[in-house]
């Protein structure tokens, strides 16, 4: 869902470098914050994926510290990353940009027939929204002008101070912006930036703009970027990140009815109840043939049963995502909703029911997938039927939007 | 949870003014952002809260636009505010505050004793993490220089552009800072400033400091203030506000056994799986006596209890709960913990139990209550016993954090 399929394409090539070395003593957490898990992957990884996903991004060199390399590697291999290399990092930001440059020119067999990229977007591991339409802007800019970059608005006032701590002037605000990532330069400029650059700059300097001005005589072209480029810097970003990701993670689910007219009443009737919760949901019969497709979608899923055949299905649309989904990128929900018959009411603590799918969800969740069950119980009053419905959705919507790992294989009681 | 006594108190009055007549167009969202809601409680009254809380901190002043006045005084009474007058705000942010500052000259009869105030602090409704020590900082600066704000290294570099766009020079940052709120200032200087300032520093000036500056000839002292002072603008800060509130909601509790041996073994059970969770439990028999002090604290709560006593123990702990919270500043959390015997296996989805604790809810959340069962089982097999233990705490620790309105009344298994 986070996927926008490119409109425009450019015809020559680009490569990434994202600097990624950083040690993260700003969050106040033990991890770095590139490696800090949002549903249980790491940052850097959903950096990766926008730009994998862009077509015309052809290799993504990740520059980390050595004690890092394993772990980034590993997060390659267990998030399926094509197009991504890792090298070590340096000491300061511009020595890792600067590794990973280089890195460029020293191109796999594979890789080589196609040369050395013509542009070079340098990005911060720690800025995971960017979109493609951006970097389309940014890459284009960079072919033309030899460096390009991301600018914000000021969000507070500069002011210059005194020696002595006190304020000397204000900044006018209009003649100032933020430099922010990414940045694109000429693969041409960056290397002899960085090849002319002293020890110094390569220590204490921050921007590689500045550098592609003093070195190369290059005036970057100065790109307006959206809000969504912000930077993940302390703690509470972590949490705002994870807001974000739970917005596309959480607005559509796929509800499977089995045919059944009992179930296709009930699923049609949550599908109704979900868009008052900005929830949209489609309504299909099985996974089988064209519906297999959403499969792939990495959906929310809600298979709706009518007792006592409920587990079985269950089972087989578990098998089926399972299958397909071997190492899904975020934690997948699937809600069984079980239509129980009142007169029934041996449903129980202990019964089938409730350890079957404690059982299955405990084997689930193994595999990253969140299993939760919700009985509802038919009702011939309308009232009561549409109240228990609208419990159904309100459930549902939670447990999608929670992921909460440690409620999964509940029973819940609509 | 979030106060801190105050170790240091100042000898002079001291008034806020909070500017919120912004209209909230940046964070993507229909409410002004000092309005949005924060576990059912607008952000603007954590704000408040923060100054409220303050001992040496005589009165507030809240500007805001013209519609939102009755929103504002509805707020004030319902999360009890004291010390907080409203005022209309102005078309622009220092016409607001101008308001908000004129408005302390006019002080009401009970407060006309105490006279005009010595300092003035301006401060952001949203930026409600704003703490004690600093704003003593801010006060006593104030009063000794006439004028005093918060200053954060930039976060970026800033740049110059060029009026075509491109890259004109980049600052030193070493030299320059991000000028951030709370401000003080002396009531004449800030009074002053306003008195002797242009139409067109009210439509478009943004710094106090530069007005006292330019004015009064006073040079503000710039102190480093903490990341926490950072500002709530965009829709994703709103989560980020969301869990740093919620961390501090959610990192203790306590739990009531009633008393008997059962109850008690698994208390100290539970207590000591917290720990490995975060989250420090303090065990007490009952809520009478010097323990009735957890009713005034706001605490999570979580009741244990051995059938079938347990639904009266529950409904007397509750009457207590509401007795003395009738207007919680967030949702209160309670959690049933029932230990029930094996050989009883008529527990079910329509037994008194479930049906009990579900209207139980359904009552309490009215009261702002959010009220959970979790049910478990007595067994003498120690390590099956052990993992039970563990789910109870970490389904309590998810449901604390959650705190989802959409699943009280469940009677959770563990
Ligand atoms: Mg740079
Ligand atoms: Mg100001």
């Amino acid at each position: 869902s986070l996927h926008r399929p490119g409109q425009r394409s450019v015809d020559f090539p680009v490569s990434v470098v994202l600097p990624a070395g950083g040690t993260g003593e700003r969050t106040g957490l033990q991890t770095p914050k590139q490696f800090c898990p949002v549903f249980g992957r790491p940052l850097i990884s959903y950096t990766v994926q926008a730009f994998e996903r862009v077509s015309w991004i052809k290799s993504i060199v990740v520059a980390v510290a050595k004690e890092n390399m394993d772990l980034m590697k590993e997060i390659i291999q267990r998030f399926q990353h094509r197009k991504v290399r890792v090298v070590q990092g340096g000491s300061t930001r511009h020595r890792s940009i600067c590794n990973g440059v280089l890195a460029l020119g020293e191109q796999e067999e594979q890789e080589a027939a196609e040369g050395e990229p013509k542009v070079v977007i340098i990005h911060d591991a720690v800025r995971p929204f960017v979109e493609e339409d951006f970097l389309f802007k940014i890459a284009m800019a960079a072919k033309e002008q030899g460096a390009a970059g991301a600018i914000r608005p000021l969000v507070s006032t500069v002011i210059a101070t005194t020696s002595e701590g006190f304020l000397d002037h204000s900044l006018e605000r209009a003649r100032y912006r933020a430099s922010e990532m990414p940045q694109g330069f000429t693969y041409d400029v960056i290397r002899q930036a960085y090849q002319r650059c002293t020890e110094s700059d390569f220590d204490f300097g921050t921007e590689c703009l500045h550098l592609a001005l003093q070195y190369c005589g290059t005036n970057a072209k100065l790109i307006e970027g959206p809000p969504t480029l912000w930077k993940v810097t302390y703690k509470r970003d972590l949490a705002a990140a994870e807001s974000i990701i739970k917005e596309s993670l959480c607005s559509s689910g796929c509800v499977i009815t089995g045919g059944s007219a009992q179930a296709v009443t009930l699923a049609d009737a949550l599908q109704k109840s979900a868009g008052a919760l900005d929830m949209e949901l489609d309504v299909i019969p099985d996974l089988l043939g064209d519906h297999s497709r959403y499969l792939l979608k990495e959906c929310n899923f809600i298979q709706v049963s009518v007792n006592p055949s409920g587990l079985l299905e269950l089972e087989s649309m578990l098998a089926d995502v399972e299958a397909t989904n071997r190492a899904p990128l975020h934690p997948l929900v699937i809600i069984w909703v079980c239509l129980s018959d009142p007169e029934e009411l041996s449903v129980s603590g202990k019964t089938p029911e409730f350890a079957a799918i404690a059982d299955a969800a405990a084997a689930a969740k193994l595999r990253n997938i969140l299993l939760y069950g919700i009985q509802l119980y038919q009702s011939k009053d309308a009232e009561r039927w549409e109240r228990s419905v609208m419990r159904v959705t309100e459930i549902t919507s939670a447990l999608i939007r929670e992921r909460s790992p440690a409620l999964v294989g509940q029973l819940l009681q609509a």
